[in-house]
Parts: C-alpha cells; sequence; structure tokens
C-alpha cells in the first residue's frame, strides 16, 4: 500500500510503464476552479521527454485524459481522475529482467515483496513514467495555489558535480535547461554528453522554492513542511535525500550563524537570512520556502554490471539496453515541483482547519 | 493535526513542555510483547539532559508512567499510552517569549499558527522535550523489532564541522560519546565546550543504521522507506535534512560508480556495495539501511539576538538565558534511533499484508 | 474529500454518472491473484441494470477496463485501477435539475457543498452508478476472501413491506429475484409493478451473511467490524439504516433473551444462537457475520413533486422523467454484498499484524 | 488499531477497565475554544454511575485530568490529552473471566484476537468504562458545535418494548430521566426494575439530534455523514444498530410517502417533512440531522448461563456477578450525543475545505 498522499487533499497515482495507462486520482481539490490544460500541457512537457536533443514524437502521447472531476472544464468538487495511456508497450524486451535485476532499479526489490508477481517490465509501478501522474496532480496544485499568489520555482542546482552559480529568485520554466547561470548549464550539458558517450549516466542536484506562502502553514512533529515535503519528494524515483534551507550545511554553522534575525520589513515580520528554509518549528515562517534534492544517477547504463539470475542463482552480467535518460536531473525537475505544490496545496488547505470560528 | 504517525502501527505524540504532561499512545503493537522497561529506560536515559557533564538529577524525572496497554508487564493488544510528567515548570520565566520571538524556534510561526494562543512556554509542543515520548514509542519498537532480530544502531557523524572517523558497525549506545573514532569524539566535546564559552551552539550530523531488515520491506512511491523514515526524522526538531545511502553524494558520482553490483553472498543475493543505503525504489534490499540526519545548532544561544516585539511592532533585541544544551546533537542520537525503529516496525507489520494467503 | 474506504486496503471509487467514466482504484490486494474476470462479469451483471424486465442490451457497458495492477491476468501488487466508460450520457436532459432539485436526491446538497459547481447531470458522483466500481471492488475482495473459505451471501429481506421467509442459508446469486422464498419473491414483485404502475417506487432491507470468518477479525472502539460494515454500506445511496444480528429487534428483549450462550461445536467454541450477528466487541467470534440493510424507496418517480427552484427561489413542481428503476432493492444485493467484501477483506489483511512473530 | 476516529480532527481513545486509567487525545481542535470545564463535568456527569437509584459517590472518580493542550483552560491548537484514573480496581474478581468467557461480552472474542494476552479484568479495553473518554471528546466537540449555534439533544426513544412519546424538540439532559414524556420514562423505569428483580436487563433506543448544522456538510460515498456518525456510534459497546430518518421505516413506504419535498422558509430552502433525518447523499440538507441506535441488553445478567471454559474445552455454567447496570440505555444517552458531536465537529471542519479562496 501507500501510492497515496495527503491529509487534506488525497493523491493516489496508480499504473505500470507497460500497462494500459498509469494514471491519478485526486481528491479534495475545491469546487470551481477553472482548469488551464494549456497551462497544464505546458507544465507536463517538461517532463516529458525528448524535449532537447530527441524528436518530439512521444511528448503528445502525455496528454493525460480526464475521466472525471470537471464539469465544462471546471472542478465539480469530487475526485478528479485522470490516465495517461500507454503507447508502444514492448514487454518482451523485458524478460529477461525478470531474471536478471537490474543494479540501482526496483527489479530485485520488487521480486522478493511481490513475491514473484511483480510486473517487471520496464520497471512496473516503479517506473519513472509514474511522475507523468504526479505532475497531473501536482500540476492542477499549482493553479490551486496560483490563486492565493503562491508559485513555485526550481532549478538544476548541480549535475555531476558541476554547480549552478546565482540565486533561484525566477522560474527557469522557459528555458530549455533549467539553471540561473547558462555557463554552467551549458557546462552540465557537456557533462551529460561526455557520460552518455561513456556509456554511463548522471545524477544531480535539483533546488526547488516556494513563493507567497503565508506563515503558518504546517502541523507540528510529523505534519511539519519538512515531513510532507520530504514523504512527497521521496516518491520521485532517484531522490536519495532532501534538505530544508541551508540543510546538511547548518550542521557545521553556529547557532549566530544559523538562526534568522527576525526584522521587520514594510510592517510585517520577517527574517534578515532565510537559513531555514522559510520553516520554524514545521511551520512556515513567510520567507521562501526552499529546500534540495538530491538525485541519484540514471542506474540504467550501457556498460556492463555485476548482477544475480535469480532463477539460476548464479551471478551474471547485464547490459541495460534500450534508450535511456543520459541523466534524468532536467525532466526531474518539474516533479520536484509537484511534489512542491502537492504538499503546499495540502498544508493551505489544512490550515483552515485551525481557524475557531468560519 | 498530524502529531500522529504511522500506517499499520500509529503513534501519536502529546504535551508541552510546561504542561501536566508530555506522552504518547502507540497503537498496533502486538499481543504478547514483554516490555523490558529496563531497556527501556537505558535507552530513554541516553536522550535524558544532564549525562555528561551535568547532574543526573532531573533523570528519574523521564521515566514514563505506563497507564495502559500491558498486562503484567506484557502488551495486551490495545492502545499502550505512557506519560512523563513535567517536573519544574517555571512558565513565568517564558512570559517575555510570548512577544518576542526567539530566532530559530517555533515561537513565532506557533503564534502565527494558532493565533495567539499557542502555549509558548518552553515551547510548547514544539519543545525537544517531545522527543521524550517518541523515545519511548520508538524504544518500545526497538524491543519489537529485536524478536525479528532487527537492531538499530547509529553514531554521531559530525559536530560543528569535526567529522567522525570509521565506519559505523556497531552499537555506540554505551559509550558516553557516541563516535565511532573516540578521538574525534573528543575533537567535537572541546568543539562544544568552545562554543558554549563563546555563548553559542552547534550543529551536526547524526548516522544511522537498520540492521537486519529483511529483503522486500516498505511500499511504492509515497510509502517508501525513505519517505517513512524522512516523515518520521523530520519530527525530531532541529533535523533540517535526511539523506539515505550516499545521498547528496550520489548527486556527483557516474551511474557505474553508483549503482550497488548484485552478487551472491552465503548462498543469497546481496550487493558488493551500498550506496542506495539498503532501499531501492523505496523498498528494502536485505543490506543495512542506512540514512543520515543533518542537525541544525541549538538556536538558543546566549550571544544577543534581532528579533522583533509582536505586540509593539518594534524591533528589538534578545538574549535566551536559561539552561540550554550547548548541542543537542548526543541527545538527538536515539530520537533517531526511535525515528527509524518505528518507521522499520511499521513496515515490518506492513509486509505481513503483502502475502497473498496466511 | 473521502471517497475513499479501508485501512488495510484502500478503495477509491471516482465518476460522475455523466463523466467519460466511472471507476476504481484498489491499492493493498497482495500479489498473486489470478482474477477471475468471468466471476468477476457474473458478478457484476448481478447490479447492472436491465437484467429482468428490461433489455439486456446496457448489460456489456458495465465490463469494467482494466488499466493496470494485473500482469497477465494475476495481481502484481499494485494499485488496481478499472474503469467503466460512460455510454449515452445525455446532459440535456437534466439541465432543468440544475435549477430545481429533485426531491430524496443529493441535488440541492451537492449544488450547497459544492457552490453551484456540482456536476449536477444524472447525479454526478451521487449518482447510484458509482455502485458499479463499488462492485468491481466488492467482487475482487470476494475472490481474495474465496482462497480463506470465506463467502458472502444475501438476500432480499422485504419489498414494500412484504417480507421473505425462511433463513438464509445459501447464496441467491442464481436466482432472478434472490429471494429464500419464491413465493414473497414473487409477491414483492407483483409490489413493484404496482408502485411503477402508480408512477411511484419502493424501498426494502436486504440480508447478508458473510460466511467463515474466522474468530478475532476486527479492532476494538472505532475499528470493529459494525464501524466497519456500516461505513462501506452508507456509501451505496439509499442506505438509511443498518443492524447486526438482531440489530433493532435487540432493544425489545432480555439479557437472558439476548446473548448468545457459549458452547462447543464439533470441538470448537461456538454459540448456541445468533443473536449478536457474529460480532461481540466488534470482534468476529467465528458465527455467520450477519447483518441487514434498510434502503429508502427510488426517490426518483413520474409523480408530481414540489421542489423550489434555486434560480429565482421560487416554490415550484416537478416531474422526474426518464427510465428509473421503480426499486433498486434487487440491484442493490450484490452492492451490499460488495460492501461486506471491502471490510472483511480489510479486516482480514488486518488480522495478520496482531501477530506478534511472524 | 483503530482505537482512532476522525478525518479533520482525530481522537484517539485509550485504557482498559482495570489499568491506571483510561484517557483520550483529541486533535484538531482549533486554538483559542475557551473550555467550560462546568458544562464537560456536567456532561460527564449524565454518562457517570449512580446517577438515579445510586449513591453519588463515584461520580466524582470520572473526573478528567487534562495533561495538555490548554493553555490557561483555552485550547492551544495542539493535541489536547484527558485521563480518567481508574479507582478501585479489583482485577482479581475477573480471574474467572480469564478462562470461561461472559455471554454477549467481548471476553472470547478478545481471547482470540489477542491470543490470550487481553487484560480480560472489567472487559478491558472493550469495557463501556471507554466511553468516559468519548465523552469527554464528545464534550469537548459540543463546546465548539455550539460556537456555532449548533447543538445535539436526544432522549431515550425506547426501552425493553416501552416506546416513549412526543416529538423530539428539546433537550432532556436536565431530567433524570430523559424521555419526552414522563410517563413512558416510568413506565421504562418499571420495567428496569422488574427485569432487574428477575436477575435479567434490557436494551433500547436513542434517538439523537443535531440541530443547527448548515446544509452542505459531509463528503460523498464513504465520508457521508451517516457514514460517519455510524462509525462512531459503534463505538459504543452495545449499539447494535443505527438509522437515520425514519431509517427501516423507510423500506416499506413509497417514494411518493418518503420523499421530503423541498419548499420555502423564511425565504430559505427548507423541507416539508424530515423523513431523510436532514441528510441526502451524505450531505447535510440543512434540516435538523436526526438518527436512532439501538443498544443490546447488559449483557452481564445474574442469572445463570451457558458458557465455555477454555482451558479446559468444556461445556459450563457461569453467573455474572458484581454490580452492573440493568440497564445501560440511559447512561448511553450523553456517549450517542458525544459521537454525533464528534461527528458533526469533524464534518465541520472539513466543510471548511470544500471552499476554492479562503
Amino acid at each position: 500500500m501507500s501510492s497515496s498522499y495527503g491529509e487534506n487533499l488525497r493523491l493516489t497515482v496508480f499504473g505500470q510503464s507497460h500497462a494500459p495507462a498509469v494514471g491519478m486520482t485526486l481528491e479534495g481539490i475545491p469546487a470551481g476552479l477553472p482548469l488551464d490544460t494549456e497551462a497544464l500541457d505546458r507544465f507536463l512537457a517538461r517532463r516529458a521527454p525528448g524535449r532537447n536533443e530527441y524528436s518530439t514524437a512521444r511528448r503528445e502521447a502525455d496528454k493525460p485524459e480526464f475521466l472525471c472531476g470537471l464539469r465544462d472544464g471546471v472542478t465539480c468538487g469530487t475526485p478528479i481522475t485522470a490516465v495517461i495511456r500507454n503507447g508502444d508497450a514492448r514487454s518482451g524486451d523485458y524478460e529477461e529482467l525478470r531474471r536478471v535485476p537490474r543494479p540501482g532499479h526496483a527489479d530485485y526489490t520488487a521480486a522478493v515483496k511481490y513475491y514473484g508477481f511483480q510486473d517487471y517490465a520496464g520497471g512496473g509501478h516503479f517506473s519513472g513514467r509514474l511522475t507523468a501522474p504526479l505532475c497531473v496532480a501536482g500540476g492542477i496544485c499549482l493553479q490551486l495555489l496560483g490563486r492565493s499568489g503562491i508559485t513555485v520555482i526550481s532549478r538544476i542546482a548541480a549535475i555531476g558535480g558541476v554547480e549552478d552559480r546565482g540565486e533561484l529568485l525566477a522560474s527557469t520554466a522557459d528555458k530549455p535547461f533549467p539553471t540561473v547561470d547558462e555557463g554552467r548549464g551549458e557546462e552540465m550539458r557537456r557533462a551529460i554528453a561526455a557520460a552518455k558517450a561513456a556509456g554511463d549516466s548522471l545524477g544531480g542536484i535539483i533546488e526547488c522554492r516556494v513563493l507567497g506562502l503565508p506563515a503558518g502553514l504546517g502541523d507540528p512533529m510529523f505534519g511539519g513542511m519538512e515531513n510532507r515535503i520530504a514523504a512527497a519528494c521521496f516518491g520521485i524515483p532517484a531522490v536519495k535525500g532532501v534538505e530544508f534551507g541551508l540543510g546538511f550545511g547548518l550542521a557545521a554553522l553556529r547557532g549566530s550563524e544559523a538562526n534568522d534575525a527576525f526584522c521587520l520589513r514594510e510592517g510585517r515580520v520577517a527574517t534578515e537570512t532565510n537559513r531555514a528554509g522559510g520553516i520554524l518549528g514545521g511551520i512556515t515562517d513567510g520567507m521562501p520556502l526552499s529546500f534540495r534534492a538530491a538525485l541519484k544517477p540514471t542506474p540504467s547504463i550501457a556498460r556492463k554490471q555485476k548482477s544475480v539470475d535469480l532463477e539460476t542463482m548464479e551471478e551474471t552480467e547485464l547490459a541495460v539496453s534500450g534508450r535511456h535518460d543520459p541523466c534524468i536531473v532536467p525532466r526531474a525537475v518539474p516533479c520536484v515541483e509537484a511534489a512542491a505544490a502537492l504538499a503546499a496545496a495540502d498544508a493551505l488547505l489544512g490550515r483552515r482547519k485551525d481557524r475557531l470560528d468560519g
């Protein structure tokens, strides 16, 4: 269980890479939200494969069909379900993977968990393809947040050790390669090309900020914004670390260097710095909510790797064929935004229950 | 809401620093577990204040009273509730904090969230004192896990930039200062003393491993072990980052360097390395589950800090008086273990539902 | 929110009567269950319209398409999603209902709840059509239960005041009109025909039993079998009462008449009678779990009824045109079984967590 | 699991009859509610034993101690925990019950569920004593509801076949025996006395109404007001049936007799009758929410009853000694109100999330 997320809204993601479809149901979005499908499509296009070097042929394939939850394009209050059909499933390609799990993938753990009944084709439910419905949900949440003046921005902070420069202050969504510093972006692309040429892959770091959040969102203990965002972000395959504000960097500072002094800005309480990433005690403080997610390199690499044949129980070798992104980070950027949007929308709706009257 | 955690067991943590008590209710622990209260007390003692430099006077105060859930010291299957009375509450000390929030604490965000009705004394529900009931729950889970041969070990990996050396292979619970390398531990203590002398504080990193976990625990997407552990760990005040395996370090590696090759070890599937921290696709792979949590420095420091008087809405200065740990990291070690134990026990119980028959 | 059900498995029902589709996602069904689609279709056929007096034309339309959750027809452990396309939606017919709510339907309450953005066509998400995906989920649960020797049987206990005779001991699923006493069934049909001729409708009572349940299922307090079954049953539109064992009849008895004496039967603990309906303290006692659900008459009737025009805020009259079942009870029988199967499967899976070891 | 209830607030009830305490934690009550402890005590007094024929000595024993969740008597937004100490526990009295389960009680099913580790003394967690913390939670919810002009009233509708007369229009809380018609109340008391004299017990029916609820509360499908109230009510031991509006009576009516015509009353939409009990499609329609709960007779009776010795596995006889209420119905009246208040408060808080903006 637990392909579901959320307390005040509830997302259920379903599907397998080579099943008829992937999709999502999102409960709890209030009625009356006109769904801007063009904006949603633009958001989904950022995740779609083939955006840069490759053909755009498959892009249309990721267009969601809304089965319910709308009336005349406006949310009607009841569950929203959207499905994305899987196109050219070629399950035959994956028969070997049933026996020989790919290092770094969930092939082996799924085989154990599901007692051999897992859908191994294309990674099944563990495929990165499941981030498409995550982005559908996140895209809807972004539109809900937009009504309250809340936006989500992000950038590639690092790929293969190359770090972006400058501060993340504005959306990079329109850039073909979403870094703040385009020179560094160009370096990252070269690093990806080099890794690809070597039959290898790269990981990276995505930085994300939620702007415009009012103070007071989130709950204590396990309901904090950090808990909520982390719980959503680790739903993205490849994410192996999440940190807020200066994150791991805070561990090496002194309190006097780490605390954000309170001040007044335009008559309102603010903090002079934002090392805490806009969260104190799990609750937003009105500053930009800022976090970073670390993504491991794409596990699918052309190089030969050691594995085990689960049928014969002998050690063997494996080379992952097929088209695979040498670096998933660029396509994961909207996924991280989607996770942030989900968590923020969930907390925003939950905030309404804090009032004594009304 | 959401001072609750868990899917297959459910922990509810309650209390405020200066209310009559803090405590916890743990539902879902199977009947028949003899509770080893001495082992639990030893576990709680590791979190208790005054373990090293200070008097041991307050240690006894953290002894939980079990109100229910046991019969003759054995779990009876229904909710377990334990409370820890708060001793010498001096709420008067905190009256100023109602108006002038301490930087780095939840004073301000709680005031906003609860519309001024928050219990500001001692941080209220946001106090580190709430980790005492977390450790009660974690200590019970550890005993449950122990029956399946699962143990949780951890160490201080860094404090104030001083890093521990060596690999975490065995428990450090018996050490007065839980590092692998005692020389480095000594350096850390000196760093803490120096910070304290300067009216300042230090943060650090805790590394934790869950040993003996069978492969197949956890759920896909939002129910993965990373999601579960992160959701629990961020419930510990001061935690600002969580990473699994090599974590953020993976972002700079190539796939060929990051993947863990499968191999056979004593006839069973294992991985040659463990950069993934024992988790693939959110599911345990049978290797040690390994993660690290970053903790910010104690926000309470003797130095003057800038803040805002929320009543007059004027900028002001604040010096946090009272006894405060100059570094919370040593006492947070069992808290991280407790969070890991909770998540592991939750997943272990959930694993039983995966079987088709039985 | 809360078109979701379950603790150990989780059902989400989505769709509107005149949206592109209705459907369901069922999480938590263990991997390895071969789905007998013919048995499922037979189960769904019992709910489908037009089974008796009418054409069978629409029956095929209710065939679910499984989008995921299966591999080669066997559950693969991850969420199962099935959709049923809505055929000849004629939303135009319903435009009047937007303004003039039908008595006994959710038209008015949905308009208030969703601030006028509800999907009013055909009752939207409140339509009886949503019981089709409920039956898909229930049908899957029945197959899961079947592996443990658990079956669900039911009958029409009363329609329009005509009561069935005899005890419910075996399935009535193969009967065209599911009563124990066929003479009484014939009387009920005549009563339905008479009501229909009068432009009116009838309600009734459905009795349901779950056979083969082991003792020990369910949880205390709010997790009892009564709570779980009632929470599922009231999800069926028209259900207005649920009682277990002798139910309301128990209120008029003395304790000596109501208690079920324990006895030994074939060496096992049993009860001599079963007035409690197989549940004590919310937990199954090993006897047949027995309950009854009361269904109000179909609110759609040809007769003129008083209502209010929500636009002009004037009182007005309304006659509900279109094809409507003069009595929904026969088609609701499998829905009640589905609700019972869901609750039983949820409890059966949950039971596994009660064991201390294993 | 599942001694917890609620979606927008969350109640956890803990304790056993003869453990040190019973109690409850209530999360989600907004900050700023001044808790009227006198009103709460009056509410709890209605449930307390010994209210009529007996001494009032034990009444004080049920006074809850609030461990947290308040500051200066006002809710502070974080979890509220209250405990009620168990006084003169005499576990020794119950040793026989460990072996010989009482008919009608949960002794046997608890023994099976908890593999013999159940706390059998006084019914353990299944004791009616657990309704005391339920009433604490319900009493708090009543005060929350009161701010929105919502009240809960109820009456004994029947005991031992004697039915009350008249309509439930006002609170009966101040009456020593809460019926509308006092003559009928007197008949009921005589019936109880007669049953008691015969070493027997009686059951009954409680009718409850929630007044002042706005239209639009509740959710579709499994989140309807019926589902929520039933899920709470069946948490009260002895409740074996719940019906809304005319309930089972609706099953014998025609649609034209069962539908509630819409009309205008003081310029607002209302219904001419209220056979639906104020709920359509699970959502409140603005009319009084009305339901009835059937309670079985107290299973503890002085008469000899058949049972089984679980140790020797032989049939035997049992007479339940000790002081037991010959009819639990009068004391269950506030429990039903508490369940209704919980469900109503949960729905009221949830309603806030329906708004698109705000």
